[in-house]
């Protein structure tokens, strides 16, 4: 163990092992997930060497092996709970992703919920026996979040009760479906419904793209993997061509539209039940930007812990780069805001399971806020967290960049949540549609229910932004209490601002939609406002929750840097509508430094609360034990170009080069 | 070509021609480069396979292979301007970096700089044939930034007349410099010099570390490549382990410093000359940060411009992405901001020409202003264009992540700028310390010379930050000169912020250090201000230059956004100085808005203004004529996850899977 980490550890003021279960939300679940852990990690099967060692096409057989190890895996240690499964992919994944993944977490789950009875029958016993290994096929070549402009088409044909399947352009080319090139023999495919002679839009069909025995692609059917990303390297993302395919009639899921064999077509009775699903996946979302942050977090801090640099006084030996003032404020309110956002992910995931009861039952009332708020805070913790990874590996110097510090895949693989399931400007555009719909109900004196109430507070006061100085200020910038009322007020006016600029619009003729776009820019920032708010509010109310004094003590410590540093970063928004004056905004960057000198003696213990095992962080940089440098040469000395002392370019060019000249 | 961008093109308001010979310098520049670029594309032992479809080994193996067919070729064609060199290499290397970059970059020069001219006879022409192959190891595991702390050590014994060297800890290893792993059979070794008992610090020592016929290594040499990293895949970056390797007294370069054969130590005359160096590597960084920046630019507002998505008004089709607020709210300031790096990147190279006549002649007047100046804009150019590259590819959508976009190669090549030649905090920091003893300079009444010559201006006004509404405002948010001076007047006060901090830390009885580290996050905003300021005044002083009436009114309008965008985004600092008041700050958003519609029809023609050849941009969203989808197909289907139908995983693990189910 490396002496310096030991003492960090010797000086935390609290108990890691608590915290850990505070975050895994209860001692039983912590002592279950390090079960599962010590399942994987003792394991001989899924011993393995570091992907960056390999070749695309063997990081992808790997991924392969291990998918269908894991299938196995799971049956004999008679795991079902979903969040266990959950865990022990995770561990078995590392920093990477399952190469078989959408068959269970989009093929199965579709076929379970938009099957007949009939078609469960004959679907379900070959995809969980892996005949038929399947994925979803959406996305095109043209066409991402905006689902109408899909161009394939699937025309029914009568007289032979089939359906006939398309891709009319290039564009409508189905891109980038997870296990679509290589692995799958089945895909869900969604296409443009076309009987009778009219288009009844999107509907899903399954399609066999490969011959089961042999893996050979079907007539029709131009399938292929779409080359290589900036990561997902394990998955092989694909394209899929339909050349007037024809599959039978019941290949389409029928469970709510259908298409009788005359042809006729019958409406779905309501089209919430999908709505649901993207909520789920957004909540969860929020749950990875917590886990990328704080494994980035983790890396960081242990590794500025032990590397010593440079000199603050000279004479002493070189400090732990932990102790520069940049250092801190560089990683600590990342820190802040990873805790943050695993206390945000645990609101969503209950919320959810909250209200999926109700909207099992047909009670959809609450969905419209979680699904603004799902949006909203996918967009607002992963464009955080994307930044706050790649801080994380500048803050590691030269070595960040290495592949062994693991931060590269770490970033890699996180940064497509910016853009999948909705990409990020997209989502806060769609918050800020809720947040104007429930603007307007506000001034049409409507009560609000649930986080936007605070619209309905009197505002007059707001509406026109006042000189810093006319307005008594009654805020107290060591009470979270306070901070989190100046959050609402600033997003209250930022949603009163882009209402304004649309109003505004309106009144020089222009269309609601042309008015909507030319306020895009302040329907964002209203948008981000509101997520900012609610993650400080939640934050705040978690410390309701934490009974041990130690701990409530750092989590509050954190909570307050994470307000006042968002308070900085935008001081010009509360500066603007005179929610702060400027001798507290000053009074601000002072408490931050305080703060950074609080946490310093309590960083390490709090990444070690997150809890990573080595094994998962795959971090030479974030080793728990500190030992960095003799790991790093020892990694190194294994990659693949260490293999010959002789590099054989050696050979066919330096060599011969000497004679040439 | 795609009828999209050709309407784009013909909407431009100037001639893109003319603007691009203002980037080059000059039509005869342009001519030229085009006329090298032409040499290299229509060269068909140039002819490659996207690297991302190669094994690291053999991406490497296609670097030597091209960094020997470069110096036979530039022989051949007679290129020997230093400018020429540059702008050929660039074209052969793309996106990537040359396998022996450093021979040319650190090995030679440092040979001409420090050779004694004995030296210069024996080692020059090895050097130049090739017989010696060199890089330059100076960074060692443990130590990077801190030259005074690096552990490699060589001891002169006196007995046999030469040097021992060692790496005596773990951490003492020489890591990362490149062309070292597999590629150098000599090494300049950067040690510390022990002679007669005692310690004389870093000197520089010619080390062979691999057998010249046989590129074997020698003995005591452990040597090889550091492992996989985020980029640089084309380079060997490389260990060095030495363990009581002898070289004799002569490998030592004694240009300066000198150990006479008994082991008396000779001094240097004087250690700046290196200086200067540093100087131009870091000025030269800043034309990178455009390169680079200009080139996402292109491709994310090329591929804006072809793409459409959703809908503005319904019932309309689909528009062209950037016809979107956010995405020209995401793209325009970046576009603006390549414009102003341009200009900055030129200034920096044609003020390190001007004074480097003097540097020559001894005369070192102006290095400390250019030295703190390259440091700050070094570390300010690069951190955005870091954060812009990521900007530009997450505006193309889920096809930026893939590498077909090149946006993910233009990221990994780039990011390490953040950390060479001097890590950025660290370069803010040096910026700061000129500053700090500038605004002494000042207080003590002394004239200060060149740019930091603000810091003379009264500024008792300035001192306490006052309510905004205090102070008369003159300034006009539509004039330029205008926000010159508020952008000079918001770097005097964060210096001034800045250099009180220190003193109230050294009233509270600090010393000068810890003084100093508990006012860095206030210095480094401080730099951050002062960089921001000399990138708009040089950007608005360019324009005293552009006589063409279109150009200058299209150059305008991006000068008038660069500053109003960097205003809002900073909008606390000018409140809370009192240098804007509120009306204003609003009077910019919606002036920005105004500039985002009037940059909109000339969006494709500043990029292709940029005149970079489709292959070096090597970029399917990029490209010149607009074709894109037709293209990914393409190139999706040469990817070697392709290259045959069924992937051999599913004979190993998916069919075997089914049966023991």
């Amino acid at each position: 163990m490396n002496p310096d980490i030991t003492r960090e550890r010797q000086n935390a003021t609290f108990d890691v092992e608590k915290l850990t279960h505070l975050l895994d939300g209860g001692p039983e679940k912590t002592r279950r997930r390090r079960e599962i852990e010590s399942m994987v990690f003792s394991d001989p099967d899924f011993k393995e060497e570091d992907p960056n060692f390999l070749s695309r096409s063997e990081r992808y057989d790997q991924a392969v092996k291990k998918s269908a190890q894991m299938i196995l895996k799971l049956r004999e240690y008679g795991i079902a709970d979903p969040d266990e499964i959950y865990c022990y992919k995770n561990m078995v994944n590392g920093n990477h992703h399952e190469a078989m993944g959408l068959h269970f977490v989009m093929f199965l789950p579709t076929l379970y919920s938009q099957c007949d009875p009939q078609q469960s029958r004959k679907w379900l016993p070959l995809a969980e026996s892996f005949q038929a290994v399947g994925t979803y096929a959406q996305t095109e070549m043209g066409h991402g979040t905006h689902l109408r402009g899909l161009e394939t088409t699937a025309t029914y044909d009568p007289a032979t009760q089939e359906f006939v399947l398309n891709s009319p352009t290039v564009s409508s080319i189905k891109w980038w479906p997870g296990g679509l090139g290589k692995t799958s023999n089945h895909a869900i495919v969604l296409a443009q419904l076309y009987t009778q002679g009219n288009c009844h839009g999107l509907h899903a069909f399954i399609v066999p793209i490969r011959e089961m025995e042999t893996h050979i692609p079907l007539p029709g059917i131009v399938v292929g993997d779409i080359g290589p990303k900036f990561g997902f390297n394990e998955v092989d993302n694909g394209y899929l061509k339909l050349e007037n395919v024809r599959i039978p009639r019941d290949n389409m899921l029928m469970k709510f539209a259908k298409v009788e064999p005359d042809g006729t077509y019958v409406k779905p009775p309501s089209a919430k039940l999908t709505y649901g699903t993207m909520v789920f996946i957004r909540s969860m979302i929020v749950g990875e930007s917590f886990r990328a942050l704080a494994k980035s977090c983790t890396i960081a801090i242990r590794y500025s812990s032990v590397r010593h640099q440079s000199e603050i006084r000279p004479g002493e030996p070189e400090p732990q780069i932990l102790d520069y003032q940049t250092q801190q404020y560089k990683l600590f309110p990342l820190l802040a805001m990873a805790y943050a956002f695993s206390f945000v992910g645990q609101y969503m995931r209950q919320t959810y399971h909250r209200i999926s009861g109700d909207i099992n039952e047909g009670d959809f009332s609450e969905l419209p806020e979680l699904h603004a708020l799902s949006a909203g805070l996918k967009a607002f913790t992963t464009w955080a967290t994307n930044s706050a990874i790649e801080v994380c590996r500048m803050s590691c110097g030269g070595h960040g960049y290495s592949r062994s510090s693991g931060l590269p895949d770490i970033y890699v693989e996180f940064t497509p949540t910016c853009t999948y399931e909705g990409e990020n400007t997209v989502m806060m555009l769609q918050t800020a549609r809720y947040l104007m719909k429930s603007y307007r109900q506000a001034k049409e004196g409507q009560q609000l229910s649930g986080i936007v109430s605070y619209l309905n507070e009197p505002m007059h006061q707001r509406v026109q932004p006042q000189p810093v100085a006319a307005r008594p200020t009654v805020v107290d910038v060591n009470d979270l209490a306070s901070l989190v009322e100046v959050y609402k007020q600033r997003a209250a006016i930022l949603v009163d601002l882009a209402a304004k600029s649309i109003q505004q619009e309106l009144q020089q003729r222009k269309s609601q939609e042309d008015a909507w776009n030319n306020s895009a820019i302040d329907l964002v920032r209203a948008s981000d406002a509101h997520c900012h708010y609610v993650v400080v509010k939640l934050f705040t109310d978690k410390l309701g929750e934490v009974s041990d004094t130690a701990i409530h003590s750092v989590m509050s410590t954190l909570a307050l840097l994470y307000a006042l540093h968002g308070i900085t970063k935008n001081s010009g928004d509360f500066l603007q509508a005179g929610l702060l004056n400027v001798p507290q905004v000053l009074q601000i960057s002072a408490r931050i430094k305080e703060l950074l000198s609080q946490l310093r003696p309590n960083a390490v213990a709090l990444v070690d609360a997150f809890d990573f095992h080595d094994k998962k962080l795959n971090s030479v940089l974030g080793r728990y034990d500190g030992n960095v440098y003799e790991n790093l040469f020892e990694w190194a000395r294994r990659s693949p170009l260490n293999s010959t002392e002789v590099h054989e370019s050696f050979h066919k060019y330096l060599k011969p080069l000497r004679s040439k000249l």
